[in-house]
């Protein structure tokens, strides 16, 4: 199979600010793998710089990719998937772009749409959260106006007055409400902010701390009923096992 | 699609005897399902009443499954696999079945082999190993010449001697030894016992005792060298965060 890439800068439409960063571009990378039947495979990389990858080194492991993939048969996805795996063990969104294309080749040499490939029911479609990033509590209302009718809302926090700033929310929407602290809390922080929160329709809390402060996450589940999601402290299956309990 | 299925007595060779039971036959059932195009698809239960199930539960399922399925597409695994796991949450083999025989039919209206399907290499099968069962030292050493060739060889101990049998069969070949006691020992024997392994090029210990004695298991792993497999403590991913660390 041949690979080939370019560059997808998305500019965003509103700038994209939470507890750690803020930028107004996502700058993907799209991959063209061809197999020897000439059938394209599309794949995307959404790289993502806390995870230690970025456009460069992405397109790093697409260009060491093209002689791996060479004389290889797009049906054995599982061997290919594990070299990638060995290979580039950190670089998650490349190797996920490169396996999305080989089983969009799949797909369409057996004449079957990806989802129906995967057993999946097109009339039941994965519920995801629309994003209301940090901004004025003026914008994040009018974004949440704009977002009113989606059932369910992430919302960025982790500034001072964030728990003000939901309140007015609330008012706008019945929405579900996910609260993402992107690493932004203390402790004290979190007890107070999500207790306040358990009666403004919170289904979940996601990453109060910063990376790697497991057991202060253990004390914060003891002290509060809305369950606790990790993100950042969860890279792969094995970061599991510490959390449990 | 329409269920039917049928019993497939199989007469063991020899009497499978492991620590906690004996029997000379293997009851399984065949399952065919047939959806609107005539294809057929073909899944088999293995029951095992060890974890709750026989004949009788698995034809249980078959029956009320056959109205579950009737208007089914066989592309649509996801919701037909949620779906029985919600009605027979214990009933693994037999939902099993199922889901083999409509990965069959699938695979049979994409005209492609199962293997392809699931992306799979058939130049490099899954090793898996070859079971001894208990009985005199002179017959599992018997037993275990037919088998010298194969790579590796699952033992089955938990009785008094078993490791003296265990020096003769080395004596034998050179396969890999898997030690699986099928919760026949105490914490006391096991640590006995798996220190002597250690020179008896075995490989793994599946189960040492009796299920949920999870405290047990950590001190026996603190104790020695060989990795220690549960087997009868998982049911289900479920049952796996209690035996970290």
């Amino acid at each position: 199979m041949n690979l080939t890439y370019h560059p997808l800068d998305l500019k965003l439409r509103y700038k994209f600010q939470i507890a750690r960063e803020i930028r107004d571009v996502q700058n993907n990378i799209i991959v063209h793998i061809k197999d020897e039947d000439g059938i394209i495979g599309l794949g995307e990389a959404a790289p993502t710089s806390f995870f230690g990858e970025d456009v460069s080194s992405v397109t790093s492991v697409f260009n060491q990719s093209v002689n791996l993939l060479k004389n290889t048969d797009p049906f054995q996805i599982e061997d290919i998937t594990s070299l990638l795996k060995s290979r580039f063990p950190k670089d998650a969104s490349a190797r996920a772009a490169i396996d999305m294309a080989i089983h969009d080749i799949v797909g369409k040499k057996l004449k079957v749409p990806l989802y129906k490939l995967l057993g999946l029911n097109p009339k039941e479609p994965k519920v995801t959260s629309f994003t209301i990033v940090i901004d004025t509590t003026e914008n994040m209302c009018k974004k949440t106006a704009e977002a009113r009718d989606l059932p369910i809302l992430k919302i960025k926090v982790g500034f001072k007055n964030d728990i003000e700033m939901l309140k007015e929310l609330r008012k706008i929407t019945k929405a579900t409400f996910r609260i993402d602290a992107n690493t932004g809390w203390t402790l004290d922080e979190a007890i107070k902010k999500i207790n306040i929160m358990e009666g403004l329709g919170v289904e979940l809390v996601e990453q109060p701390f910063p990376v790697g402060n497991i057991e202060t996450l253990k004390k914060l589940k003891k002290s509060v009923k809305i369950p606790i999601f990790a993100d950042e402290d969860v890279r792969d299956s094995t970061d599991i096992p510490r959390l449990s309990g």
